[in-house]
């Protein structure tokens, strides 16, 4: 296999549940949001959108720390990290609704998948930590965040410096238990 | 902004939708799949198969040039590329079925997002040019390849030696509409 600085940064990429309080450089961000600006999506539609939140009461209301919060499932360890960003996706044309329908699929989670994963691998090669969180109730963020109607929340990413720089060994599937040549 | 190498990569990353006929190093398809293998998933499911492709007739099929495949919707390009990598998605676990109906979320569909990105870029570095195709008859697919019940084809993603080198300029929303800080 040859070695690539994708794959060095995949393998260091890690989900990092605890955070310094020092804070993410300006500059930093603005690579973080510009990768998943740059990322490709189904016909090029760009569904997202990224709410930066780093205004600590709403941190720890996401966090399940708040009232408004105390009833999400909690991910405590989100109150941690300095930025937060929420993607949603929406408002969907049209013809993006009806297409999706006639073939049962949901592009813009693809789509998402890969803008908020350029944000992770792009915050990994600078020195950040990142953490995926799907698990969250919809409704609840949306008020806290007074988003538009029309969008949907699909997933958060935590962001800050790792407490701890160590990198944990992957737990996956072997090669030959995912790929098959046919 | 800083600079980093995710992000120059993911500059240069685009839809190639013409290839050479050199075929594409094993090493190099390897390391492709290794970067899609270490992917992150919800609770680290790893949903993903990679079904590869090389054959050039079921290639063909797969663009829409043969019997099978002419009732695709056609991609008659895809009939270039050397190598075409089928991504499926599935069984998915009882918890995973019901945790995804309680919050009529996809979260497979996050992570072959995320699965296939990396194959995408970790093949851009490589050389390789590569495009998404999310838009082909599941049924056509599920019979060409024979593939399990209980797997859903999520995208392809075809790769191959781009015969133009050029990168040509990307069309996307600024920063401002799609980043808020709240």
């Amino acid at each position: 296999m040859v070695e690539s600085k994708i794959l060095e940064i995949i393998r260091r990429r890690h989900s990092v549940r605890s955070y310094l309080e020092r804070p993410i450089e300006e500059e930093k961000l603005l690579a973080i949001l510009e990768a998943a600006r740059l990322a490709p999506s189904a016909s090029n539609s760009q569904p997202w959108h990224f709410y930066v939140v780093r205004d600590k009461d709403k941190i720890d209301a996401l966090a399940g720390k708040m009232p408004l919060g105390s009833q999400l499932i909690a991910n405590s360890f989100i109150a941690q990290a300095p930025v937060v960003v929420v993607a949603t996706a929406g408002p969907l044309s049209f013809l993006t609704r009806i297409a999706s329908f006639v073939v049962n699929k949901k592009w813009y989670y693809l789509d998402l998948g890969i803008a908020l994963e350029h944000m992770a691998l792009a915050a990994c090669e600078l020195g950040l930590g990142s953490c995926w969180i799907g698990w969250f109730d919809q409704e609840k963020v949306r008020r806290l965040l007074a988003l538009p109607a029309g969008e949907e929340v699909i997933a958060f990413l935590t962001l800050g410096y790792p407490s701890d720089p160590a990198v944990p060994p992957k737990q996956r599937k072997e090669l030959k238990a995912v790929v098959k040549y046919v």
